[in-house]
């Protein structure tokens, strides 16, 4: 029987969405922030968090860690994997919906290559479990760059 | 045109997995917190952040955004929503999969029932963007209760 855990994160929501108020907190802590449906639709830099910010956290987050896992298996040494993702919200006729995560990812190692680093990525599309739970969006690879 | 917005994070990961460090942060800077694969897969309490929390706070955000605003279309007043999200990581034979991410949510309204209640966030599964990119899991409403 292999590791499994669970994690825990809650909500709560007060009043109509246009001017209602929310909290988001994590178990760990890390994470305690009111938002709002400015937060989340507002053009502004967001003060606040919004659930699409914590998606993409934790594709970013995962894909990191599954990319430098890849390479350490493939030999490389002295490896540092760098993430951004953006996640777009749009409205659409069925509804609001998460049309697209973008991903580019840097990587730093040892004699690593662009192009073994861009088929590492890939395949860290396909090993990352949140990369996997997140079927029902695209993930596309925006950029994957070796940088020293 | 309908509202489009983009929501950025990122994610850095430095050394091999198992004694590496990561951080995450995201764009409205409401998270900021080094992780780990200690923070990820350790059942001690974790002291980080870790992706699965993560995805389980944004998914409770906009699920109890969806279910108050469904509520609310439904002419219910004193609206509150709270969703609490627990995320199950295992090692499968296939590798880590993120196997479930188990729902509970409890709601307060004037006049609401359990049975509308439970229609509602039913309704909020195929409602909720986050819930419908999350289309690689098994999302499942573990409890849904009316508390005054």
């Amino acid at each position: 029987m292999g590791i499994q855990v669970r994690r825990r994160a809650e909500a709560r929501w007060t009043g109509p969405v246009p001017t209602g108020v929310g909290h988001i907190r994590t178990a760990s802590k890390a994470l305690d922030s009111d938002y709002s449906l400015r937060s989340r639709e507002s053009d502004d830099a967001p003060l606040n968090t919004n659930p699409e910010e914590l998606i993409g956290a934790g594709l970013a987050g995962c894909f990191a860690m599954s990319v430098a896992n890849l390479l350490e298996q493939d030999g490389y040494q002295d490896v540092q994997v760098n993430a951004n993702s953006v996640v777009r919200l749009e409205e659409t006729d069925a509804g609001y919906r998460i049309t697209e995560i973008a991903l580019s990812v840097t990587g730093t190692a040892d004699a690593l290559t662009d192009d073994d680093f861009a088929r590492i990525t890939d395949q860290a599309k396909r090993a990352c479990p949140v990369s996997l739970a997140l079927a029902g969006t695209t993930i596309t690879l925006a950029q994957t760059k070796v940088v020293s």
